[in-house]
């Protein structure tokens, strides 16, 4: 197979995976079994990994981190507004 | 930086993230906040990470993402045993 097939195919499914997370976080409003610490090294960890990718030139791999940095930082933000 | 130390503190920071989730539904025994379906999902698309780290001989990408399949499988594990 194509390895950037491979690596989209790959990047949709593991991102994928996230959202439900997300969704239930922004309807329930409860950020209860969230941890801001683990959030922050999870944002840390792909940031890196887009770093990553920019030095390898590998988009597969620079759009899926991207979009889990987006969405671990609203999962963050989500956390500050949210928590009791 | 080189790669493959940018490579492998990535890979360290988000399997370090996914590590408290594992150990508190392996301590508490409670799988209420996990969905099969989306544990499957990421199982696929890590494991499809897997396979392109093979084909494009980046071991930092194949050793993040093995451990990611096997914490997973774990979770998976779990959510079939615990679940009420």
């Amino acid at each position: 197979m194509n390895e950037n097939i491979l690596g989209i195919i790959a990047g949709v499914l593991t991102s994928a995976s996230m959202v439900p997370q997300l969704l239930k976080v922004l309807k329930e409003k409860n950020v209860d079994d969230l941890s801001w610490v683990m959030l922050l090294v999870l944002i840390s960890g792909v940031s890196l990994w887009v770093w990553y990718g920019i030095i390898k030139e590998e988009w597969p791999i620079i759009i899926s981190n991207a979009f889990s940095v987006l969405l671990n930082s609203i999962l963050l933000i989500c956390y500050f507004i949210y928590k009791k």
